[in-house]
């Protein structure tokens, strides 16, 4: 196995390192961009006790050998690569913005639980790294976000009814879920109010009369649904429906590629991935 | 106008008389006879202190005029008929019943609030009238509901689990309709275990993991809708969907002048909406 | 029945007329404005050749007397009114929009099949006069149709497959609707292709595999479905459904009322829906 | 390894062959037996020049090491069986029914293309091999289809219009889908009719008036859906919809195994998964 493999990529191809790369979403993301073209994994980091260390991660990943080995050193990692994927936590994600910023590459960050000491570090990397942050880096979510605001913008709230649907599988054991307080956030900035307050989380019984403006979540629990989100905006005579329906949690990883894609090249700077979608 | 308007009844047209003609469910059952090849208005039966009396009885519903007055006097109005439509109240119906008996004609009863006592009477009066009793007389609900109950009879709890999603307009003060609570009774039927004990009405917060063999409810409420219910059989990498959707409220109307016309020259007896479906 | 019934509106309704008002939208417009605050029936226009002159627009049209008289003289009746709703022909609108400009009111326009040269002379029209024309009244397909573009816009052809589905009644003689190719239309702009030679409209047999790029269209029948549409949007593990559902024909007269009320105050032009929802 | 590998099977778990061990369904059925309680992998058959004779079947499958080599000698392994899991080829299934009938054991025949005589040689074997054969193993496809022809059954087609949609995955290359085909074939049993000649495939331009009691077909394609499939039963006023969501293919593997348990212990016979589901 040659230790420079990065030197026979294509122009054309993004050199990607995948930190957290032995965990269960690093393997995700390296299968992600075997499937994507215009990218290539060359370099695989994991924490110093690792039981993976050494271990070609492409077969790790399930997609047969790939000449890139486990390495506990992000350093000369990062410095002969273009961009970074990064699913790991708080503390490492604030390591690794920092040697991205030193490298002047793309890092994509799908970390979440970031406190605000954390993302100020990470916008201070932002001067001289090409970041995209973002706490769900599905496309269609990001997008179905975009166009509930949009939504939510254009209908009167004394017209039009806001009622946000999700289903998830039967081990979740929160609810509403996440990315549906998340449409929910995107609806009430549509409208110009907060969320809280205006939130309804519970119908049972007697509940009286809808209340204008307010916003319905409703959550349904099975089998083994993913993840499927609906936005209804219902007025007199018509109805809009946005839905979204994840068919496998890759769709993450698939977006944190196409995010990295999108960033190369790009001046340095903190990213959504509604920049991503052109959409911001 | 003629007061015999029955006797140019061609001999395949059911002469039907409608009982509450002036309220807003007898408009309806007015309209809905009037587009229903088969049936024909012949009778329309008021309390004696309706404003309406004397009126046309089409007329009053929108139809045009077809010759029928409102009357306060059931019993030569049922003498010449060969059914009653009966959206009214318990006590008028028991006394409906009678009549119908008395007359050995088919009595179609969508009156909901019936006592134990009402029913007792209304069971005795079956005896003799040709009887259709349900409180939801629309023919896509309880075919769904017997659908579903032989959904959740076929598919193990410990596989698939059953969720059960309404939504109706915003006026709309309780929750969940009837008719979820019907559709779950149909699955608990099914599963033979009860409703009560086994389902869930609210999700949120922590819930921890699904029960097995529980039956969830969620209800959305917004804009203009009718009526829309969903009962979702959720397995590991499937799901099956069985869904109603209520464009108006008329369908409770159709589906009563179904029912007539399914039991003119049948036996006496009590009968239910799954057996003028052929589901019984 | 006084002959100056504007005379005593109050300053916040807007005083409209409506033209064609003996049809069956005209009356489904008159219908329209009594349940929307802010805007009154003032007018009411038909052709000099109609049995209904002189007779109270509002008694016609089902909403009780309102003491406006059906009249075969436009130019007295757009004088003192704010705003005309016009969904008549081509030869009349052209008419309408000229007394429009030289009353410097809002006339809002939903009639459909205007040559090249009628929408000229609606233009030159809109020097004078607050215009809204469209060919579809719903403020909620509008809405749709702008989401759309926007979703085709952000989301790569290669990676991401359209997929238009409309349901109509079993009475619809032609397909696919016209507003399925509306949003056609809008997916196509949004990708910067024409959606003439990169729709598909019919799947029969041996298809071959999807092509890159390409708009799929399928159309349903049955019942009494007044007009659901929807988008699908399918990537690679996800898939995101804009729909629209209407529950009955009244959706555009609303709109139009509520194009008008947009409209009242703002300086003469050529509108469109987009304006009056925010989107443009 | 040991060459005795059942002896230690739990009395309550049912000891499975997998013929075509090494295919794509037959790893997917390995990976199947592996998740449901009671179901046990006893046995993995191959062809003679399979290059994977030998090698652990769970192994191949992913599942890890489970102590049973692939083998090319199925009466042996027949011998000390329970039942046979089956996706192979018509003349494979023949020869493999032949050996089911004569070790008396339970044979799941999923195999599609089977001749008239290839059936007639199976129906033989059945009278000493419990078989449970299906064109679609899915528990839940099968439910559906028995569903959707008690709907066609219960409601007239003089007032009920029935349309099938399916949607799958952009590499899929004829129209409409098997099961969608599966599903019309029920919908024309419920209602006493063939469905060549009153099937609608296509709605393009100028397509007249439905015709009473046709069944209406769409297809849509796009992304990487497993498979979606709906029967609307659209009437005057309201809708029913039932429909079949897929979310990988490993659902025909747990509907075989499924159908294994069932018919374990039943007197030999050929049995359909609408048996296994209690509904025949």
């Amino acid at each position: 196995m040659s230790d420079t493999p990065a030197t026979d990529i294509p122009a054309t191809d993004m050199g990607l390192v995948v930190v957290g790369a032995a965990g269960r979403m690093g393997q995700t993301l390296i299968r992600a961009i075997h499937t994507i073209p215009g990218a290539r994994v060359i370099g695989a980091v994991e924490r110093a006790d690792s039981p993976h260390l050494g271990k070609d991660a492409g077969e790790l990943a399930g997609t047969g050998r790939i000449g890139v080995p486990i390495s506990a050193d992000p350093l000369p990692v990062f410095a002969r690569a273009d961009g970074v994927l990064d699913f790991t936590t708080p503390a490492s994600t604030v390591e690794f913005a920092g040697y991205a910023a030193q490298a002047r590459i793309v890092h994509v960050i799908g970390t979440t639980g970031c406190s605000a000491e954390d993302n100020a570090r990470i916008e201070a990397a932002a001067r001289h790294a090409t970041i995209v942050k973002s706490g769900n880096m599905s496309l269609g979510v990001n997008l179905l976000a975009v166009l509930v605001e949009q939504a939510a913008r254009a209908l009167d709230a004394d017209d039009f009814d806001i009622e946000i649907l999700e289903m998830h599988h039967k081990h979740k054991v929160d609810a509403p879920s996440g990315t549906a307080l998340l449409l929910g956030e995107a609806a009430a900035a549509g409208r110009g109010i907060a969320l809280a307050g205006n939130d309804v989380r519970v119908r049972d019984g007697h509940t009286g009369v809808r209340k204008v403006g307010s916003i319905g979540f409703a959550s349904l629990r099975g089998g083994s649904v993913v993840g499927d989100h609906s936005v209804i905006v219902a007025g007199t005579g018509e109805r809009i429906t946005l839905s979204h329906h994840a068919e496998d949690r890759a769709i993450f990883a698939r977006g944190a590629v196409k995010a990295a894609l999108w960033a190369r090249g790009r001046k340095p700077g903190l990213y959504s991935m509604r920049d991503v979608l052109g959409l911001s």
